[in-house]
């Protein structure tokens, strides 16, 4: 790849960093500006409808003013459904206990952080700050020495199938040529191919297991298992924290295995992608070049590579003035 | 460091790696043992506390049946201080207008997932889910390339500054030396400590902002600084979610503009601290083995690393025997 822009002086070259980490963030731009206008149009009506249930049910409520305990959980209720990311009315299980707080933990060192439990006291918030800037480290660091274990094993696996294809197929010549492991390498796709296998696998598995046990729908499930291994985790679901899971041991157990599982592998799926979008954003930057190549030797004989990168991100510019 | 095993068989250098992860994964499980007890007896007491007060409003209110909508509101305002991560009885401003959705797939594509705002409707979760693995992997990609950048840059900083220190100096025998940029590299410490000052910079200059925005406390904004930018986003606190702030663009932008710094800086911290950890890690290693060795030597004649790695992982389960 570096070779391509060999024919240019050598201070040019970290310059196509700049123009592929410009380019990620104009897309990424137009990605966030395309789904703000999908998820608006999607959401908005849902929230107006909800936002006027609430209002009326607050009204209606506030006309009878004969209410008792009951009836004042019933609204509350209401009231959170009226709200997404609800607040339970009644806590379900005791959130600072210690069970709870290893909970609390692992959803701060995993980044995912729920936040159905988040420091109260001004002591908690600023150890969590502490706390957390060590823990985050070694999460990434696991992260990390998982990712390349995954890899390892999984090259090693094509590795082995592609040799057993190759010896089935009995071309002996190529036989000696594949048995040297340090040449071949396995294609990004594949490796990224068995990790979304891999990951759908589980949130598959996993979400079965929470529609049972939390009595959600298995869209719902599915919805929680992507927002929990991706680490957003928005806390508009979260598993294992009714009152009864308390007692259910090997329900707690799987779930925290299952959470670490895909955690992991969403993590080494995302980074694989990473890397076929940075293949992509090569080829888009080579293209580009070589179409402003043609473009500038008609323009006038300046350097084509400057000028391709300021025509691509005049071109950008342009395409975001009209997207808005 | 690949040849202080080179005394034992090729077979055993994947050994070393299963080593390392092993002994990260209950050091990780260790300081979440200690983070859970910690946090557990800092927030237990306010938990109990917070529960009592609420009950006794609930209970005080069910007494009184005079109420109208504003004695409601002001109930609601209870109920959220007894909740922490507290859902606003008044939305503050719309959520899924296009401003709002561009600030929910910030969240989304940066796995920060406040969870102020989250898809209601079955169509939105699922196209979540299809939206979240590519942004993520492309935000993952971005991350990974700024923190290519910073490292390049924080080298070079520090190549420059201490080619400088050592031209002052006067020694010219080094300076020669010192000019083969391949060879020379900046400790990982240096690097480190600089962006942990910046990470530091970003947050207290975001923390003022916030805490004169959004009349938090300048505990709270560094806590939520601390919170957004590990993308952990607990969604207790929250920046630019207050009617008024609609109006205040410069404010907006200046929130995101924070965010993103303050998020790129931080992954960058967390990784180089991650590389800490990991040479932390092989030290221990390195010192169990020598300590192990002189072990097995003793007790018997068999291979002295697989034993070292036996009787770390039994001195391990003890600790936590002991700890539990
Ligand atoms: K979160
Ligand atoms: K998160």
């Amino acid at each position: 790849m570096k070779t391509y822009f060999s024919c240019c002086c050598p201070s040019l070259i970290p310059s196509r960093e700049t123009a592929r980490i410009s380019l990620l963030c104009a897309l990424i731009a137009l990605y966030m500006l395309a789904g703000a206008a999908l998820f608006s149009s999607l959401e908005r009506p849902a929230e107006l409808k909800a936002h006027q249930l609430w209002e009326r049910r607050l009204r209606d409520f506030s006309y009878e003013h004969n209410i008792n305990l009951e009836d004042l959980k019933s609204l509350l209720c209401h009231y959170e459904e009226a709200r997404t990311a609800g607040i339970r009315a009644e806590q379900g299980r005791a959130l600072w206990d210690i069970h709870g707080a290893f909970y609390f933990v692992g959803t701060v060192v995993s980044t995912i952080g729920f936040g159905v439990t988040a420091p109260i006291t001004v002591t908690g918030k600023a150890l969590l700050i502490l706390y957390g800037l060590l823990g985050c480290s070694a999460t990434i660091l696991f992260f990390n020495l998982f990712l390349e274990r995954v890899i390892t094993m999984l090259s090693l696996l094509i590795f082995t199938c592609h040799r057993r294809r190759i010896e089935h197929s009995g071309l002996q010549g190529r036989t000696s040529e594949g048995d040297r492991n340090e040449d071949w390498k396995p294609s990004v796709y594949q490796v990224t191919f068995i990790l979304f296998v891999a990951v759908l696998l589980v949130a598959c598995g996993a979400a079965s297991l929470y529609s049972v046990m939390e009595g959600w729908t298995y869209i719902q499930s599915l919805y929680f298992c992507f927002v929990a291994f991706s680490t957003v985790g928005f806390g508009d679901f979260v598993s294992g924290q009714r009152e009864h899971h308390e007692d259910t041991w090997a329900y707690q157990v799987a779930n925290c295995l299952l959470m670490l599982l895909g955690v992991c592998c969403t993590y080494s799926l995302f980074n694989t992608i990473a890397v076929i979008i940075k293949q992509g954003l090569d080829w888009m930057l080579r293209t580009l070049a070589w179409v402003f190549a043609g473009f500038a030797k008609i323009c006038c004989n300046s350097d084509h590579y400057s000028n391709s990168v300021f025509l691509t991100l005049s071109l950008l510019y342009v395409l975001v003035k009209m997207t808005l």
